[in-house]
């Protein structure tokens, strides 16, 4: 009846950028990411046949009508899945401060089918959690695994063949990724509205389609061989080109600052200085930056004396959804 | 023998993007351009049948080998068009200073096609002038007329119909060019090397064509109209869209820098405020802002606060080609 679970968050290194059904979270393209050690979400849930709603709480206090609201309709899909009808407490702990810069949605929604399905005292392999996650938040279906993972787009319209996969574990590769936060100066459009704009009016769409399988075959033939500086290239371009398409959606938009442009020079420059340093773009300000492990003091420095850079966090590659007592 | 004309510059409010020809300088799309007064060449030629070659002086200065050599393989097609033999001295003046962020290769190439064409004694409609201008620079054809010039890319394999024709005189729209001048921080890709590149490798490149034509119809109808508001959208996003072409391609690259983005931003404020500005970008970081007349000097004031922006130049519509002496 009860259980605890946790899930790390994830960055896309080939981008999940647009929906093919808004329902069910399907992409119209496959995806890869790294699953980060420093940020994740625990999740406890526990039913109870005397609830008559779900009741959430986040960071030790009651979360308002709208993220319960959202939460609970991603609980009757679990539920549905099971055969359940019980509501449940379910209390979470964000280590994803809002301040780094990345979106807790990927690690809460992971963590809260991990638990829930553990609650249901249902044993679930890893594709079949992984699917349950999607349904809360597209990239949570990553977030199932440690290290690299793809999640395959799938060509059914349920969605039952839309999961993650294991690539190469968190041990497998000594990366370090560099998380940098900027002073943010702007509203956000939301990635799941950012997608929809640009599927529905960017004459780049099509182009974004055409290559996004293309840079994932690469990519994961440079993760096969360790190949880093490929990668690296691989997947800047891909961060570049998901951009893109956002400047010829009507009307168009940009999720950059200018520290995101300074942020992106820098990157170059350490280049040309010989220290290997790629960068990767969300659907927001911030930028990512991936090294290898032994230039990641430096690289941190140099991204830290950047004017507009807030505050930069060391992550390394992360492990998959475990389950507690912590 | 001798003439004297002069070409003011223009910039691209829908941009020329992609060549269909190298050697004839054939356009993949339309375009449509302002010429302005601030800027511009005056430029004489002496045809003499003792000279050996043709000579070249820039600002008073005899111009180094490869201009020079640059010149003389454009005077050679204007000589096969006249049918004429004689080699010329060549004097340039630019009131283009690089430091103003434009081009001068289309005021400079239109002036010289007007003044040789002129010194050889022929004369010939703006047709016939813009044709050969596009010979020594694409963009020089549309700087044969003033005010609001579209460039009509035709079909043909020779060019024989890719040339400017006039849609609006200079003082039928009051409206005031502002041109801001960035700190340059990176060495530049030239615009033939940046659309050569973007239309051989970027997915992005059949998007931008199936869109130009119509912004290009767009802006046209908005000028007619004198429709400030919907000229300055689709100007906007025809640059918008022109710079994801280049993030697109292989290797992707990017003319803008930090300040360019925070121009753009500051140029959206400034609508929030009720102030009519729309800015545009050429194949570099300088940003060209359009308002109306009554609001020029609020707009110069802001954007010459933004850190990064060295100058702010106000500009009108200008004239067409004409002839000295001055």
């Amino acid at each position: 009846m009860e259980a605890t679970a946790r899930a790390h968050t994830n960055i896309a290194l080939i981008k999940y950028w647009g929906k093919r059904d808004e329902k069910l979270f399907l992409p119209m393209n496959s995806s890869l990411s790294i699953t980060l050690d420093k940020f994740y979400t625990t999740t406890k849930v526990v039913f109870d046949p005397a609830l008559k709603a779900d009741r959430f709480f986040l960071n030790g206090k009651p979360a308002g009508a709208a993220e319960t609201a959202k939460i609970s309709r991603f609980m009757d899909k679990i539920r549905d899945f099971a055969g359940a009808k019980w509501y449940a407490v379910i209390e979470s702990e964000n280590e994803v401060p809002t301040a780094a810069g990345l979106a807790s949605s990927a690690s809460g929604m992971a963590a809260l089918a991990a638990a829930a399905v553990k609650a249901l005292g249902l044993q679930v392999d890893g594709r079949t959690l992984s699917k349950l996650a999607r349904q809360g938040s597209g990239s949570a279906c990553r977030s199932i695994y440690g290290g690299f993972v793809e999640w395959q787009k799938g060509e059914k319209a349920d969605g039952s063949d839309s999961y993650a996969v294991p690539l190469l574990g968190r041990d497998d590769w000594e990366l370090s990724i560099l998380s940098c936060l900027l002073e943010s100066k702007q509203k956000k459009i939301s990635s799941r509205e950012g997608m929809k704009r640009t599927v529905e009016t960017s004459p780049f769409y099509a182009g974004w389609l055409e290559t996004v399988e293309k840079d994932l075959a690469a990519a994961k033939s440079a993760i096969a061989r360790r190949d880093f500086a490929l990668l690296g290239r691989i997947l800047e371009a891909n961060a570049l080109k998901m951009h893109a398409t956002t400047l010829g959606a009507d009307p168009p938009f940009l999720y950059w600052q200018s520290a995101t442009l300074d942020v992106m020079r820098e990157v170059e420059l350490l280049r040309e200085r010989g220290i290997e340093a790629y960068f990767t773009i969300d659907a927001g300000p911030n930028v990512k930056v991936l090294c290898g492990r032994k230039d990641e003091e430096a690289v941190r420095e140099t991204l830290a004396a950047i004017p507009g850079v807030q505050r930069v966090f060391i992550c390394h590659p992360g492990p998959g959804v475990s389950y507690g007592p912590y």
